[in-house]
């Protein structure tokens, strides 16, 4: 008998930044525009990325299995970006 | 006399997404090479940017204008983009 695999609607948020120590760019670039405009407090910017993902998933632990895969292998580049993912059952 | 304005280092995390029904063409791409890839439960998904940002500002009612400011003017189009943010005091 076949057992039933049935698929619930998940919902996760991956966001995706730059490892300390990486130099960020668009970071310093946004923060020099920013002096230059008169905002003097800024200290320090870094940009990041975030990904809100819809997909359907047996349970929970398959969920970030899957988040996992995704981010390694398209999402992040691991050698100089980390991620994090929030996972959120929708029923 | 003059008052004592002394500034604090406030931190923030800048959410920036695009509207609801805007195109996102990143998004689709990304859904696209997942499927091709052999991940066929993706819905849907959807990009967006972070922006981590320190500061010094003297109160959090002062922050939450700069940083709508800066938002307007720069991290955000709000044409086609909305944000959100999290005001994190760091002393």
């Amino acid at each position: 008998m076949k057992k039933n695999h049935k698929k619930k609607l998940f919902s996760a948020k991956v966001f995706v930044r730059l490892k300390d120590g990486v130099l960020d760019p668009q970071g310093s670039t946004i923060k020099r525009a920013l002096l230059d405009m008169g905002y003097k407090g800024i200290e320090e910017i870094k940009t990041g990325k975030v990904f809100e993902i819809s997909f359907g998933s047996e349970d929970n632990k398959k969920s970030k299995v899957l988040l996992d895969e995704i981010c390694k292998k398209l999402l992040a580049n691991p050698v100089i970006e980390k991620y994090r993912f929030e996972i959120v059952s929708k029923k």
